[in-house]
Protein backbone atom coordinates (compact mmCIF):
# COMPACT_ATOMS: atom_id res chain seq x y z
CA UNK A 1 0.00 0.00 0.00
CA UNK A 2 2.63 3.08 0.61
CA UNK A 3 4.84 1.25 -2.33
CA UNK A 4 1.73 1.78 -4.30
CA UNK A 5 1.37 5.44 -3.18
CA UNK A 6 4.72 6.05 -4.00
CA UNK A 7 4.30 4.66 -6.75
CA UNK A 8 2.04 6.85 -8.13
CA UNK A 9 3.09 9.78 -6.40
CA UNK A 10 6.00 9.42 -8.83
CA UNK A 11 4.19 8.67 -12.14
CA UNK A 12 2.11 12.04 -10.86
CA UNK A 13 5.88 13.55 -11.17
CA UNK A 14 6.55 11.87 -14.91
CA UNK A 15 3.27 13.05 -16.42
CA UNK A 16 3.78 16.83 -15.98
CA UNK A 17 5.45 18.87 -13.86
CA UNK A 18 6.11 18.55 -10.66
CA UNK A 19 3.15 18.93 -8.33
CA UNK A 20 4.59 21.94 -6.17
CA UNK A 21 3.71 22.05 -2.20
CA UNK A 22 2.74 25.44 -1.31
CA UNK A 23 5.58 26.37 0.95
CA UNK A 24 8.45 25.77 -1.69
CA UNK A 25 6.86 29.25 -3.45
CA UNK A 26 8.61 31.69 -2.18
CA UNK A 27 8.36 34.19 -5.29
CA UNK A 28 6.93 37.54 -3.50
CA UNK A 29 4.47 38.56 -5.96
CA UNK A 30 1.77 37.60 -7.83
CA UNK A 31 2.69 37.27 -11.76
CA UNK A 32 0.79 37.31 -15.11
CA UNK A 33 0.54 35.11 -17.89
CA UNK A 34 -0.71 34.74 -21.20
CA UNK A 35 -1.81 31.56 -22.29
CA UNK A 36 -1.86 30.62 -25.70
CA UNK A 37 -2.98 27.23 -26.88
CA UNK A 38 -2.68 25.26 -30.11
CA UNK A 39 -4.71 22.75 -31.91
CA UNK A 40 -2.65 20.01 -33.68
CA UNK A 41 -5.24 18.07 -34.54
CA UNK A 42 -5.03 18.07 -38.67
CA UNK A 43 -6.27 15.24 -40.96
CA UNK A 44 -2.84 14.91 -41.30
CA UNK A 45 -1.51 13.79 -38.06
CA UNK A 46 -5.05 11.79 -37.34
CA UNK A 47 -6.18 10.92 -40.48
CA UNK A 48 -8.57 7.80 -38.86
CA UNK A 49 -11.93 8.90 -39.03
CA UNK A 50 -11.54 12.57 -38.99
CA UNK A 51 -14.45 14.43 -38.12
CA UNK A 52 -15.60 16.67 -41.15
CA UNK A 53 -18.75 17.17 -40.92
CA UNK A 54 -21.61 18.34 -38.31
CA UNK A 55 -19.84 19.22 -36.42
CA UNK A 56 -16.11 18.97 -37.96
CA UNK A 57 -13.27 18.47 -35.85
CA UNK A 58 -12.83 21.34 -33.24
CA UNK A 59 -12.04 22.52 -29.31
CA UNK A 60 -14.12 23.54 -27.25
CA UNK A 61 -14.15 27.18 -25.08
CA UNK A 62 -10.76 26.77 -22.43
CA UNK A 63 -11.51 26.94 -18.88
CA UNK A 64 -8.65 26.66 -16.56
CA UNK A 65 -7.99 27.88 -12.73
CA UNK A 66 -4.91 28.56 -10.63
CA UNK A 67 -4.82 27.24 -7.60
CA UNK A 68 -2.78 25.33 -4.50
CA UNK A 69 -2.13 21.59 -4.01
CA UNK A 70 -5.65 21.40 -2.25
CA UNK A 71 -7.41 21.97 -5.05
CA UNK A 72 -7.36 19.21 -7.99
CA UNK A 73 -9.64 20.02 -11.44
CA UNK A 74 -9.03 16.39 -12.88
CA UNK A 75 -6.28 13.77 -12.64
CA UNK A 76 -5.47 10.78 -14.24
CA UNK A 77 -6.50 7.87 -12.46
CA UNK A 78 -8.67 9.52 -10.55
CA UNK A 79 -12.53 9.70 -11.09
CA UNK A 80 -13.91 12.78 -13.12
CA UNK A 81 -16.08 14.90 -10.52
CA UNK A 82 -19.34 16.13 -12.35
CA UNK A 83 -18.22 19.57 -13.49
CA UNK A 84 -15.54 17.69 -15.54
CA UNK A 85 -17.94 15.37 -16.40
CA UNK A 86 -20.19 18.04 -18.19
CA UNK A 87 -17.59 19.89 -19.64
CA UNK A 88 -16.19 16.55 -21.49
CA UNK A 89 -19.10 15.27 -22.61
CA UNK A 90 -21.20 18.18 -24.22
CA UNK A 91 -18.79 21.18 -23.21
CA UNK A 92 -20.90 22.43 -20.68
CA UNK A 93 -18.43 24.73 -18.14
CA UNK A 94 -21.27 25.49 -15.43
CA UNK A 95 -21.01 22.91 -12.61
CA UNK A 96 -17.21 23.15 -12.98
CA UNK A 97 -17.33 26.67 -12.70
CA UNK A 98 -19.21 26.16 -9.52
CA UNK A 99 -17.02 23.80 -8.34
CA UNK A 100 -14.34 25.52 -8.60
CA UNK A 101 -16.25 28.50 -7.03
CA UNK A 102 -16.78 26.15 -3.94
CA UNK A 103 -13.28 25.46 -3.30
CA UNK A 104 -12.26 28.82 -3.41
CA UNK A 105 -15.12 29.91 -0.79
CA UNK A 106 -14.39 26.62 1.58
CA UNK A 107 -10.87 25.95 1.19
CA UNK A 108 -9.20 28.98 -0.15
CA UNK A 109 -7.44 26.67 -2.57
CA UNK A 110 -8.32 28.41 -5.63
CA UNK A 111 -6.69 31.78 -6.78
CA UNK A 112 -8.61 32.40 -10.12
CA UNK A 113 -10.61 31.35 -13.09
CA UNK A 114 -9.96 32.13 -16.29
CA UNK A 115 -11.68 31.00 -20.22
CA UNK A 116 -10.43 31.22 -23.73
CA UNK A 117 -12.84 31.10 -26.74
CA UNK A 118 -13.25 28.09 -28.23
CA UNK A 119 -11.92 27.25 -31.90
CA UNK A 120 -14.02 26.04 -34.82
CA UNK A 121 -11.29 24.07 -36.17
CA UNK A 122 -8.79 21.08 -35.35
CA UNK A 123 -6.38 23.25 -36.28
CA UNK A 124 -5.68 26.68 -34.45
CA UNK A 125 -4.85 28.78 -32.04
CA UNK A 126 -7.22 30.76 -28.56
CA UNK A 127 -5.43 33.06 -26.12
CA UNK A 128 -5.93 34.54 -22.73
CA UNK A 129 -4.72 35.77 -19.53
CA UNK A 130 -4.20 33.98 -16.14
CA UNK A 131 -3.19 35.50 -13.09
CA UNK A 132 -0.78 32.99 -10.28
CA UNK A 133 0.31 33.55 -6.47
CA UNK A 134 2.74 32.26 -4.82
CA UNK A 135 0.07 30.35 -2.36
CA UNK A 136 -1.77 29.52 -5.64
CA UNK A 137 0.89 29.05 -8.47
CA UNK A 138 -0.57 25.87 -9.92
CA UNK A 139 -2.15 25.81 -13.39
CA UNK A 140 -4.83 23.21 -14.36
CA UNK A 141 -7.25 23.50 -17.54
CA UNK A 142 -9.22 21.49 -19.66
CA UNK A 143 -10.77 21.69 -23.60
CA UNK A 144 -13.04 19.40 -24.80
CA UNK A 145 -12.46 17.27 -28.16
CA UNK A 146 -15.14 18.09 -30.36
CA UNK A 147 -16.34 15.68 -31.32
CA UNK A 148 -16.11 12.79 -28.75
CA UNK A 149 -17.87 10.95 -26.21
CA UNK A 150 -15.61 12.66 -23.58
CA UNK A 151 -12.45 13.22 -24.71
CA UNK A 152 -10.31 16.15 -23.52
CA UNK A 153 -7.18 17.61 -23.05
CA UNK A 154 -5.50 19.95 -20.18
CA UNK A 155 -2.81 20.32 -17.58
CA UNK A 156 -3.10 18.79 -14.00
CA UNK A 157 -1.55 21.15 -11.70
CA UNK A 158 1.21 22.65 -14.46
CA UNK A 159 3.55 24.58 -11.74
CA UNK A 160 4.71 27.98 -12.85
CA UNK A 161 6.83 29.25 -9.52
CA UNK A 162 10.12 27.60 -9.07
CA UNK A 163 11.38 27.85 -5.66
CA UNK A 164 11.66 31.83 -5.68
CA UNK A 165 11.29 33.15 -9.00
CA UNK A 166 8.24 32.58 -11.70
CA UNK A 167 9.30 30.69 -14.45
CA UNK A 168 9.77 33.01 -18.02
CA UNK A 169 7.97 30.45 -20.02
CA UNK A 170 6.69 26.97 -20.19
CA UNK A 171 5.27 24.93 -22.76
CA UNK A 172 3.85 21.50 -23.06
CA UNK A 173 2.79 19.39 -25.62
CA UNK A 174 -0.74 17.85 -25.10
CA UNK A 175 -2.38 14.43 -25.35
CA UNK A 176 -5.94 13.18 -25.58
CA UNK A 177 -7.68 11.75 -22.25
CA UNK A 178 -10.89 10.04 -21.60
CA UNK A 179 -12.84 11.28 -18.49
CA UNK A 180 -14.02 7.78 -17.93
CA UNK A 181 -17.87 8.78 -17.85
CA UNK A 182 -18.78 7.73 -21.60
CA UNK A 183 -18.37 4.48 -23.08
CA UNK A 184 -18.12 5.32 -26.69
CA UNK A 185 -15.03 4.45 -28.93
CA UNK A 186 -15.06 7.29 -31.92
CA UNK A 187 -14.97 10.71 -32.74
CA UNK A 188 -18.82 10.46 -33.05
CA UNK A 189 -20.25 7.46 -30.87
CA UNK A 190 -23.93 7.88 -29.47
CA UNK A 191 -24.09 8.92 -25.57
CA UNK A 192 -23.41 5.74 -23.84
CA UNK A 193 -22.62 6.28 -20.14
CA UNK A 194 -19.90 4.05 -18.11
CA UNK A 195 -21.74 2.68 -15.53
CA UNK A 196 -20.19 2.19 -13.14
CA UNK A 197 -18.04 5.69 -13.98
CA UNK A 198 -14.12 4.97 -14.25
CA UNK A 199 -11.28 6.69 -13.87
CA UNK A 200 -9.62 9.70 -15.90
CA UNK A 201 -7.37 7.48 -18.62
CA UNK A 202 -5.09 8.73 -21.29
CA UNK A 203 -5.84 7.35 -24.52
CA UNK A 204 -2.91 6.43 -26.49
CA UNK A 205 -2.04 4.69 -30.28
CA UNK A 206 -2.72 1.52 -28.42
CA UNK A 207 -5.26 2.28 -26.04
CA UNK A 208 -7.75 1.40 -25.23
CA UNK A 209 -6.18 -1.73 -27.89
CA UNK A 210 -8.93 -1.84 -30.41
CA UNK A 211 -9.24 -1.57 -33.83
CA UNK A 212 -12.22 0.66 -33.49
CA UNK A 213 -10.56 3.49 -31.08
CA UNK A 214 -10.86 6.34 -32.97
CA UNK A 215 -7.18 7.30 -31.73
CA UNK A 216 -5.70 3.20 -32.06
CA UNK A 217 -2.56 3.90 -35.20
CA UNK A 218 -0.80 0.07 -34.42
CA UNK A 219 2.46 1.09 -36.40
CA UNK A 220 2.91 4.14 -34.24
CA UNK A 221 5.27 4.00 -30.80
CA UNK A 222 3.39 6.86 -29.72
CA UNK A 223 0.70 9.77 -30.50
CA UNK A 224 1.53 12.98 -32.32
CA UNK A 225 0.69 15.94 -29.71
CA UNK A 226 -3.04 16.45 -30.49
CA UNK A 227 -2.40 20.48 -28.82
CA UNK A 228 0.03 22.45 -27.23
CA UNK A 229 -0.23 24.83 -24.85
CA UNK A 230 2.66 27.48 -23.75
CA UNK A 231 2.80 30.76 -21.22
CA UNK A 232 4.45 33.16 -21.04
CA UNK A 233 5.04 35.52 -18.17
CA UNK A 234 4.15 39.08 -19.05
CA UNK A 235 6.67 41.73 -17.93
CA UNK A 236 5.30 44.35 -15.77
CA UNK A 237 4.79 46.79 -18.18
CA UNK A 238 2.82 44.33 -20.59
CA UNK A 239 0.26 44.18 -18.02
CA UNK A 240 -3.35 45.89 -19.96
CA UNK A 241 -3.98 44.20 -23.19
CA UNK A 242 -2.39 45.34 -26.38
CA UNK A 243 1.39 44.15 -25.27
CA UNK A 244 0.64 40.53 -24.23
CA UNK A 245 -0.98 39.74 -27.96
CA UNK A 246 2.33 41.16 -29.75
CA UNK A 247 4.08 38.97 -32.28
CA UNK A 248 1.43 36.71 -32.70
CA UNK A 249 0.11 35.58 -36.07
CA UNK A 250 -2.39 37.32 -38.08
CA UNK A 251 -4.06 33.78 -38.59
CA UNK A 252 -4.43 31.35 -36.18
CA UNK A 253 -2.95 28.75 -38.00
CA UNK A 254 0.27 30.61 -39.65
CA UNK A 255 2.99 28.99 -36.68
CA UNK A 256 1.39 25.55 -36.39
CA UNK A 257 4.33 23.14 -37.10
CA UNK A 258 3.35 20.68 -39.24
CA UNK A 259 3.28 17.05 -37.56
CA UNK A 260 2.97 13.96 -40.03
CA UNK B 1 -28.44 64.43 -44.07
CA UNK B 2 -27.99 66.49 -41.01
CA UNK B 3 -31.54 64.94 -39.88
CA UNK B 4 -30.74 61.77 -40.79
CA UNK B 5 -27.67 61.72 -38.44
CA UNK B 6 -29.47 62.95 -35.76
CA UNK B 7 -31.54 60.35 -36.08
CA UNK B 8 -29.41 57.55 -36.59
CA UNK B 9 -27.98 58.97 -33.06
CA UNK B 10 -31.68 58.68 -31.10
CA UNK B 11 -32.11 55.05 -32.60
CA UNK B 12 -28.70 54.46 -31.24
CA UNK B 13 -29.56 56.03 -27.76
CA UNK B 14 -33.10 54.13 -27.81
CA UNK B 15 -31.52 50.18 -29.27
CA UNK B 16 -28.66 50.56 -26.23
CA UNK B 17 -27.43 52.72 -23.04
CA UNK B 18 -26.26 56.04 -24.16
CA UNK B 19 -22.90 55.91 -25.78
CA UNK B 20 -21.29 57.87 -23.39
CA UNK B 21 -18.63 60.70 -24.18
CA UNK B 22 -14.93 59.64 -22.44
CA UNK B 23 -14.65 63.31 -20.85
CA UNK B 24 -18.27 62.75 -19.68
CA UNK B 25 -17.15 59.67 -17.46
CA UNK B 26 -15.82 61.18 -13.86
CA UNK B 27 -15.39 58.12 -12.00
CA UNK B 28 -12.19 57.68 -10.15
CA UNK B 29 -11.02 54.45 -10.42
CA UNK B 30 -11.39 51.21 -12.15
CA UNK B 31 -14.48 48.73 -11.75
CA UNK B 32 -14.60 45.28 -11.64
CA UNK B 33 -18.16 43.38 -12.96
CA UNK B 34 -19.55 39.94 -13.34
CA UNK B 35 -21.14 39.71 -16.40
CA UNK B 36 -23.69 36.75 -16.15
CA UNK B 37 -25.19 36.15 -19.82
CA UNK B 38 -28.07 33.82 -20.08
CA UNK B 39 -29.54 31.86 -23.04
CA UNK B 40 -33.21 32.31 -23.31
CA UNK B 41 -33.62 30.46 -26.64
CA UNK B 42 -36.08 27.99 -25.85
CA UNK B 43 -38.29 25.56 -28.12
CA UNK B 44 -41.39 27.15 -26.38
CA UNK B 45 -40.36 30.76 -27.01
CA UNK B 46 -39.09 30.02 -30.67
CA UNK B 47 -40.96 26.76 -31.71
CA UNK B 48 -40.49 27.64 -35.42
CA UNK B 49 -37.55 25.47 -36.90
CA UNK B 50 -35.68 25.11 -33.59
CA UNK B 51 -32.86 22.89 -33.74
CA UNK B 52 -32.82 19.79 -31.79
CA UNK B 53 -30.04 17.88 -34.23
CA UNK B 54 -26.48 18.31 -35.60
CA UNK B 55 -26.16 21.11 -33.72
CA UNK B 56 -28.43 21.19 -31.30
CA UNK B 57 -29.70 24.95 -30.33
CA UNK B 58 -26.68 26.41 -28.07
CA UNK B 59 -24.44 29.57 -27.63
CA UNK B 60 -20.77 30.02 -28.81
CA UNK B 61 -18.06 31.39 -26.41
CA UNK B 62 -18.53 34.88 -25.48
CA UNK B 63 -15.85 37.48 -26.71
CA UNK B 64 -15.90 40.91 -25.10
CA UNK B 65 -14.05 44.27 -24.71
CA UNK B 66 -13.65 47.07 -22.33
CA UNK B 67 -13.30 50.39 -24.64
CA UNK B 68 -13.58 54.16 -24.97
CA UNK B 69 -15.80 55.91 -28.17
CA UNK B 70 -12.67 55.33 -30.04
CA UNK B 71 -13.34 51.89 -31.11
CA UNK B 72 -16.42 50.04 -32.04
CA UNK B 73 -16.89 46.36 -31.59
CA UNK B 74 -19.86 45.93 -33.77
CA UNK B 75 -22.70 48.30 -34.83
CA UNK B 76 -26.09 48.22 -35.61
CA UNK B 77 -26.26 49.72 -39.69
CA UNK B 78 -22.84 49.47 -40.49
CA UNK B 79 -20.70 46.56 -41.64
CA UNK B 80 -19.19 44.46 -39.61
CA UNK B 81 -15.42 44.06 -39.62
CA UNK B 82 -13.56 40.46 -41.17
CA UNK B 83 -13.27 39.91 -37.04
CA UNK B 84 -17.05 40.08 -36.56
CA UNK B 85 -18.10 37.95 -39.76
CA UNK B 86 -15.42 34.97 -38.52
CA UNK B 87 -16.82 35.44 -35.11
CA UNK B 88 -20.66 35.79 -36.19
CA UNK B 89 -20.53 32.95 -38.99
CA UNK B 90 -17.97 30.42 -37.72
CA UNK B 91 -17.56 31.01 -33.94
CA UNK B 92 -13.71 31.80 -34.41
CA UNK B 93 -12.61 34.55 -32.11
CA UNK B 94 -8.78 34.72 -32.97
CA UNK B 95 -8.88 37.58 -35.86
CA UNK B 96 -11.72 39.48 -33.81
CA UNK B 97 -8.88 39.22 -30.78
CA UNK B 98 -6.27 40.70 -32.96
CA UNK B 99 -8.19 43.48 -33.87
CA UNK B 100 -9.33 44.42 -30.69
CA UNK B 101 -5.26 44.25 -30.00
CA UNK B 102 -4.70 46.18 -32.95
CA UNK B 103 -7.00 49.10 -31.50
CA UNK B 104 -5.69 48.74 -28.52
CA UNK B 105 -1.79 49.29 -29.61
CA UNK B 106 -2.77 52.24 -32.25
CA UNK B 107 -4.93 54.09 -30.69
CA UNK B 108 -4.87 53.10 -26.75
CA UNK B 109 -8.98 52.89 -26.90
CA UNK B 110 -9.04 49.54 -25.54
CA UNK B 111 -8.60 48.65 -21.79
CA UNK B 112 -9.32 44.68 -21.95
CA UNK B 113 -10.69 41.72 -23.50
CA UNK B 114 -12.92 38.80 -21.44
CA UNK B 115 -14.42 36.16 -23.06
CA UNK B 116 -17.04 33.17 -21.10
CA UNK B 117 -17.21 29.89 -22.10
CA UNK B 118 -19.68 28.73 -24.73
CA UNK B 119 -22.99 27.07 -23.27
CA UNK B 120 -24.10 23.92 -24.84
CA UNK B 121 -27.89 24.25 -25.36
CA UNK B 122 -30.09 27.44 -25.83
CA UNK B 123 -31.17 28.00 -22.31
CA UNK B 124 -28.57 28.14 -19.68
CA UNK B 125 -25.97 31.05 -18.37
CA UNK B 126 -22.03 31.39 -18.38
CA UNK B 127 -20.28 34.40 -16.51
CA UNK B 128 -17.30 36.13 -16.15
CA UNK B 129 -15.38 39.38 -14.84
CA UNK B 130 -14.72 42.44 -16.36
CA UNK B 131 -12.80 45.92 -15.93
CA UNK B 132 -13.94 49.14 -17.38
CA UNK B 133 -11.87 52.32 -16.56
CA UNK B 134 -12.90 56.09 -16.63
CA UNK B 135 -11.50 56.72 -19.70
CA UNK B 136 -12.50 53.05 -21.07
CA UNK B 137 -16.32 52.68 -19.98
CA UNK B 138 -17.99 51.07 -22.56
CA UNK B 139 -18.65 47.60 -22.62
CA UNK B 140 -19.28 45.65 -26.10
CA UNK B 141 -19.44 41.78 -26.51
CA UNK B 142 -20.89 39.21 -29.12
CA UNK B 143 -22.16 35.87 -28.74
CA UNK B 144 -22.92 33.52 -31.89
CA UNK B 145 -26.68 31.84 -32.42
CA UNK B 146 -25.63 27.97 -33.46
CA UNK B 147 -26.52 26.92 -35.80
CA UNK B 148 -27.11 30.07 -37.73
CA UNK B 149 -25.70 31.13 -40.74
CA UNK B 150 -24.27 34.52 -38.89
CA UNK B 151 -26.46 35.35 -36.43
CA UNK B 152 -25.38 36.69 -33.13
CA UNK B 153 -26.61 38.76 -29.88
CA UNK B 154 -24.37 41.50 -28.22
CA UNK B 155 -23.88 45.02 -26.82
CA UNK B 156 -22.62 47.64 -28.75
CA UNK B 157 -20.93 50.17 -26.52
CA UNK B 158 -23.24 49.99 -23.34
CA UNK B 159 -22.33 52.30 -20.73
CA UNK B 160 -21.48 51.14 -17.08
CA UNK B 161 -20.18 54.64 -15.69
CA UNK B 162 -22.91 57.30 -14.93
CA UNK B 163 -20.83 60.89 -14.81
CA UNK B 164 -18.78 60.86 -11.49
CA UNK B 165 -19.46 56.97 -10.64
CA UNK B 166 -20.56 53.51 -11.90
CA UNK B 167 -23.78 51.83 -12.21
CA UNK B 168 -24.38 49.02 -9.56
CA UNK B 169 -26.12 46.54 -11.84
CA UNK B 170 -27.50 46.86 -15.46
CA UNK B 171 -29.40 44.26 -17.33
CA UNK B 172 -30.69 44.32 -20.95
CA UNK B 173 -32.34 42.03 -23.33
CA UNK B 174 -31.51 40.72 -26.37
CA UNK B 175 -32.38 40.15 -29.74
CA UNK B 176 -30.67 38.69 -32.67
CA UNK B 177 -28.78 40.20 -35.10
CA UNK B 178 -27.25 39.58 -38.64
CA UNK B 179 -23.95 40.03 -39.74
CA UNK B 180 -24.86 40.43 -43.03
CA UNK B 181 -22.36 38.57 -44.44
CA UNK B 182 -24.04 35.14 -45.13
CA UNK B 183 -27.11 35.18 -46.54
CA UNK B 184 -28.56 32.35 -45.27
CA UNK B 185 -32.74 32.97 -44.51
CA UNK B 186 -32.36 29.65 -41.60
CA UNK B 187 -30.60 28.17 -38.43
CA UNK B 188 -29.25 25.65 -40.51
CA UNK B 189 -28.74 27.11 -43.79
CA UNK B 190 -25.74 26.16 -45.85
CA UNK B 191 -23.22 28.50 -46.62
CA UNK B 192 -23.82 31.00 -49.07
CA UNK B 193 -22.20 34.76 -49.21
CA UNK B 194 -23.57 37.53 -49.13
CA UNK B 195 -21.80 39.57 -51.79
CA UNK B 196 -21.61 42.61 -51.68
CA UNK B 197 -21.90 41.88 -47.82
CA UNK B 198 -24.39 44.13 -45.96
CA UNK B 199 -24.78 46.12 -43.01
CA UNK B 200 -25.62 44.43 -39.88
CA UNK B 201 -29.46 44.11 -39.13
CA UNK B 202 -31.56 43.72 -36.38
CA UNK B 203 -33.74 40.66 -36.93
CA UNK B 204 -37.06 41.11 -35.81
CA UNK B 205 -40.43 39.08 -36.07
CA UNK B 206 -41.73 40.69 -39.44
CA UNK B 207 -38.23 41.43 -40.55
CA UNK B 208 -36.67 39.82 -43.20
CA UNK B 209 -40.13 39.89 -44.42
CA UNK B 210 -39.80 36.31 -45.92
CA UNK B 211 -42.15 33.09 -43.94
CA UNK B 212 -38.67 31.11 -44.96
CA UNK B 213 -36.80 33.03 -42.00
CA UNK B 214 -36.02 31.74 -38.76
CA UNK B 215 -37.59 34.17 -36.39
CA UNK B 216 -40.69 35.05 -38.57
CA UNK B 217 -43.83 35.11 -36.49
CA UNK B 218 -46.29 37.39 -38.66
CA UNK B 219 -48.86 37.29 -35.38
CA UNK B 220 -46.37 38.48 -32.80
CA UNK B 221 -45.56 41.80 -32.43
CA UNK B 222 -42.26 41.93 -30.96
CA UNK B 223 -39.92 39.06 -30.44
CA UNK B 224 -39.17 37.47 -26.72
CA UNK B 225 -35.65 38.31 -25.98
CA UNK B 226 -33.46 35.59 -26.78
CA UNK B 227 -30.60 36.08 -24.23
CA UNK B 228 -30.23 38.55 -21.49
CA UNK B 229 -27.15 40.26 -20.08
CA UNK B 230 -26.57 41.56 -16.37
CA UNK B 231 -23.53 42.89 -15.43
CA UNK B 232 -23.12 43.54 -11.54
CA UNK B 233 -20.45 45.98 -9.67
CA UNK B 234 -18.46 44.22 -7.66
CA UNK B 235 -17.04 45.39 -3.66
CA UNK B 236 -13.69 46.17 -3.58
CA UNK B 237 -13.73 42.75 -0.83
CA UNK B 238 -15.29 40.72 -3.53
CA UNK B 239 -12.24 41.21 -6.14
CA UNK B 240 -10.55 38.09 -6.33
CA UNK B 241 -12.48 34.81 -7.19
CA UNK B 242 -15.01 33.47 -4.34
CA UNK B 243 -17.21 36.37 -3.66
CA UNK B 244 -18.61 37.25 -7.21
CA UNK B 245 -20.49 33.97 -7.67
CA UNK B 246 -22.47 33.66 -4.69
CA UNK B 247 -25.92 33.35 -5.37
CA UNK B 248 -25.80 32.10 -8.25
CA UNK B 249 -27.57 28.73 -8.83
CA UNK B 250 -26.18 25.04 -8.96
CA UNK B 251 -27.73 24.72 -12.40
CA UNK B 252 -27.49 27.46 -14.94
CA UNK B 253 -31.02 26.96 -15.98
CA UNK B 254 -32.63 27.03 -12.54
CA UNK B 255 -33.48 30.78 -12.95
CA UNK B 256 -34.13 31.11 -16.13
CA UNK B 257 -37.93 32.34 -16.24
CA UNK B 258 -40.60 30.74 -18.72
CA UNK B 259 -41.11 32.80 -21.87
CA UNK B 260 -43.95 31.69 -23.85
Amino acid sequence: KVLWTVLVTMLGYASSLPVGEDALCTAEDLAKYRIIFTGKWSQTAFPKQYPLYRPPAQWSSLLGVTHSSDYSMWKKNEYASNGVRDFAEKGEAWALMKEIEEAGEKIQSVHGIFSAPAISSGTGQTSTELEVHPRHPLVSFVVRIVPSPDWFVGTDSLNLCEGDHWMEEVSVDLFPYDAGTDSGFTFSSPNFATIPQDTVTEITCSSPSHPANSFYYPKLKILPPIAQVTMVKLKKSQLGLSAPFINLPAKSNEIIDTVS
